[in-house]
Formats: structure tokens, sequence, C-alpha cells
């Protein structure tokens, strides 16, 4: 991810302000796709043999994810309008699904249930509720005000910011030698 | 990969329809560069050592496929007009040769037959269906039509969504204890 | 980071002049962030299981080293100006805090001393000393001169071309074998 | 390495044509990139353990390469004229040195002579050959004719197409059971 910002010759306010809902947009797309990082790498550790359904779903994920600062810059620019926060939710939307389908994809290759498959399906409780709330942010951001959109939104990244503890502690168990 | 959007300032349809095209070529750039990704992935695995050939077998698809979000740009930019998609033919059958050859580099380094040698063998013969169809796209997008070209890309695209369960499958008996 | 100079047509001086301070400021950004990178190298040796604390420390890390460039640019481009020098110090003066914050996230992950966090501890107070210059660095270049700023910016990077010789000397006690 | 080129509308050869130069020169720089890459690769597999030194001389490396896109193009928009071939040959004299450097690095990190050090001192035998070259091709460039430059740039290119098989052959002995 890259800020895209032409670098302003002069140093006054006012050629420094219209800057400024890009630099946000860039604050925002940084700070949602990190925290995809971050559980996503929680994610990768639960895996032990990658297969074409894994790398499918990882390619997937990325895709969403890749559109991220476009639409972020796009209601930044807008002001928060309703078109692009609404689509600002649909996106979201789309990358809970394919961060549940990955999930799930790695779920699937363990034959028996360990510590960390229940982990895993407790995460993926998780995302469901994101994916309801992300929903909801459609039609609410549309019809009735924006900015409840924008809070779902806040709301959705505060309960992924610390990655599974559980993953964390499930690897530590299954395999204490490494 | 990266989507080179302009962020356009307004909502309306009008402001954000002549992005359509650009943003389909991103997709189908997208999917194409991902399921040659997906297939080099399980190819790579099947090497044991790495040496000059492999890496310049690796850069030389790497150069053709870094040509494929320019070329499926102009494709789209010029609503798949003959020439444009006749080129893409060309640059695909370019991309399926080189993937062809480092196949066929990495097979050489194997002495005696396995199971994985078998299941490369088997994917060079879909590579030669795939570079076939790719060569006909050409003269049938110049002088037929457009649309009979898309087609074959689509077809060929469809025959290597599933990466080969044959070297999925020989590689876990070759290195049962991995 | 890449170089984003547009090719001048023409040969001449007075082409190629207006390149001479993008140009530099891509070698400054370039040395900056190379120098966080040797430095940032030898810490994560020192890890020795990636936790979410880490993940986040980095990211927060990689967030302020991503501004650098433009930072950096805009301060060519205005001939080192008062506004942008001190906007500049206030930047590396948050890169620091964050490469603080990933070393002290580190070495909490130890539970009894070793050389090794003894080393980590004796790069904090390195660390500390930067963090007081990069901070005197903004008033100093705001009211007194920004050529001060600038000599404080050479200085810390200075203290920290060549990375923790302790650091690398505890890695190879702790782990002989490796 | 990103191939820039904006996608042009229309697919006539006067649309066409303007954008050969730029390709030209992607292509130029790609493979030079990709020359220095495979003998890279083999060189870092010759190393041991990592110190500074060696993260330097390779940072150092890495920032001339970074501006071989930028120059090769210039060379490539103004028709290959004196000044940017001798820019050109001067740039890729700063590369080789880079490159020698980092095998210095690497080499001195050995203790006692091997079959592996051997091999690399025969590498830079090759180095020496290969800047001496390079060097001539500044002034050759500048007052007798740009197109001996360019004969030298390939002779040099061609003598490092294959990757050291003498790196191959030691490191195959050194470490037979990896």
């Amino acid at each position: 991810m890259v800020l895209e910002l032409k670098i302003p010759e002069g140093t006054s306010w006012a050629v420094v302000k219209p800057l400024c809902p890009i630099f946000l947009s860039y604050l925002f797309s940084f700070a949602f796709v990190a925290i995809y990082w971050a559980n996503h790498h929680h994610l990768m550790h639960t895996l032990k043999r990658i297969n074409a359904g894994v790398i499918w779903a990882n390619i997937h994920l990325l895709f969403w994810l890749s559109l991220v600062p476009f639409f972020t810059g796009w209601m930044g620019v807008n002001n928060f309008d309703r078109v692009p926060v609404a689509s600002y939710g649909g996106l979201l939307c789309l990358c809970g699904i394919a961060f549940t389908i990955l999930s799930y994809t790695i779920r699937k290759g363990y034959t028996h249930e360990t510590e960390l498959t229940r982990a895993l399906a407790k995460g993926n409780t998780k995302g469901m509720i994101s994916l309801v709330l992300y929903g909801c942010s459609i039609p609410l951001g549309l019809y009735v005000h924006p900015a409840i959109s924008a809070v779902l939104f806040v709301a959705v990244s505060i309960m992924w910011i610390i990655p599974s503890k559980d993953i964390e502690r499930a690897l530590q168990k299954d395999e204490p030698h490494e």
C-alpha cells in the first residue's frame, strides 16, 4: 500500500489543507488492512499444508482488500456521502465473507476436533457478527444516515484489533517444541 | 499488481461509469495472474534444488506476466476491438510458452521417472492444448470475430483454475514426513 | 520505495536541473529507511515467538516509515523551509517512538535477563537520546534555523548506521549451533 | 519493477508507435536487473551468517539498481544520445562496484580458503573486467560514439547471463546433506 500524495509546492495551510482528506483515507485504509493482516497472520499459522482451496480463498480475500484504498479514498473525497459510505459497507462485507471462507477452508483441513479447530470456530462466530453489522451498514447508510454506518465500521474494527488469543494459546499447546 | 483508478470527485453514475472498463480489466488481469500464481506455486513445490536454468525460466515467465495488466487495460479501453484482442491472445501465448519452459526445466532436473515427473508431464499436455487454443485466438480474433477469442481465453482459464491434483498427491507421497 | 521521477525529454542541464531536489530527497529517504531497515533486521532476530503485540508494534512503525518519502520530498521541494523541516523532525520523532515501542515489546517477551536483553536495553538508551534530539529539532527548526535541525537529523542517523554489535554478539552466544 | 505505460485509447499504429521506446527501455531494464538478480541469488547462497556489513553492502547495491529504470528510460526517450548513454555507463559502473563490494564482504566472512571462496574470487575477476569495460563506456560514449558504449553494455551482460557454475558446484559439495 502506497500513499499517493502529490508533493505540494509551498508550505502554507492553503496548500496543505486539500491533502487532509486523502491523508485521512490513507490512515483509515492502512488501519483496516493492518487489522486484516494481523488476523490473517494468526489464521495462516493454524494451517498445516497448503492446498488449492486455501490458495484460492487467499487470492479471493486479497482481491477485495486490494479495492479498500480506492473505496476509502472515494468516501474521503466526497465527505462521507451516502452512496460511497454504503458502497464501502458493501466492500467490507465482501472482505468479511472472503475471510470467513478462508477460515472455513483451513478448518476443513483438520480431520478431528482439536483446541485449534475450537479456536477457529470461535473466531467464526465473531466473523458472523461482523458480517451482520457490515450488512446493516449498507441500508442504514443509504436511507438513514452515513454516520451510523461509520459507527458500525469502527465498532467491527475494534472487535478485531486484538487477534484471537485462543488461536495463540492453541498453537502454543499443539506444537510446544517448535 | 495495483489498481490504478483515479479517485473520482462526485458520486453520480455519470462520474462512476467511465471507471467501469478500467475496473473490469483490473478484475480480468487479477484473475489471470492469480491462476498463474496458483499453478506456479504448485510447480515450484516440485522443485528440489534451484539452479540457473530455473531462475531464468522464472524471470522469463515473470516478464510476460508483468505485461498482462497493460494489455488487458488496452483491450478494455478499446471495447474489445480486433487488434488489442489478438495482441492479448499473443501475449497469453507467450505466457503459456514461458510456463511450459519452466515446467520442462524443472522436470529435466529429475534423473529418473517418479510419480511427480508423471504428474508434471500430464500438466504439460494441458499446457500444449492451452498453447494451441491461444494460438488460434490470434487469427480468429483478427479475421473472424474478437468474441471467439474471448471465449477461448475463458475456456483455457477454466482448465487451469484447479491446480494439478496429481502434483499435490505426488508431493504428499514423495515426502510424507515433511 | 520507488523513485517517482518523470523521465525528461532532452539532455540539457536546464532539463535535468529541476529533478535534482527530487533526486536528493529520494537519496535521503532511501538512506533513512535503510538505516531503520538494518536496525529492524537485527531487532527482529532477537524475537523468539511472534504475538499480537509485536505484530501491532511492527505495523505502527511501518505506518510512520511509509510517510517518510512524502515528508522528505516536501522538505526538498521547498528548499528546506522552516515548516517542512520541523514537520520532518516531528515525523522522525514518531518513527523513533514506534521503534522504541517495538524494542520494548520484544524485550517484555523475555522472562529473565540474558545478554540479549541487556543488549536490547543498551539499544534503548541510544533510542532515548535520538528521541530527545529529534524532539529538539522541531522548535529549533521553527524558531531558530532549519539548518540546526538538519545537523541533528544527520547526527542521529550516524549514531544508527552500524546496527547493534551487542545484539549480534549476544545472538551468536545464545544460539551457537544454529 | 513496474511498466509505467499509460494505456492508449485507440489501436492504430500512430497511437502505439510513441510507446515503443518506453517499452524497449522497460525490456532492457528488466533484463539488466534480472541478470543482477540471478547472480545476486547465487551470491547470497554462499553466505553463512548475515551481519551489518552484508546488510549495508546489499542496501548499497539496491540503491543503484533502483535507479536503472529511470536512466534506461532517459536513454530510450532521447534516442541513445551521448549524455544519457554515458550517464548510463556511469550508473552501471556504480552497480558493478556495489556488487564487487558485496561479494568481497561475503568472502571476508570465511576464515580459511575453500572451494567456495575460490569460486567467489573467480567471480571477482569477471567483476573487475566488467568494471573496466563499463568505465571505458563513459568517455567512448561521450567523445567517440554512443553505439560503442551500447556494444560494451551488451558484451558485459552476456558475460553474466549464466550465473557462476563454480559457486553452484562448490555449494553442492560443501553442503551435500542439505
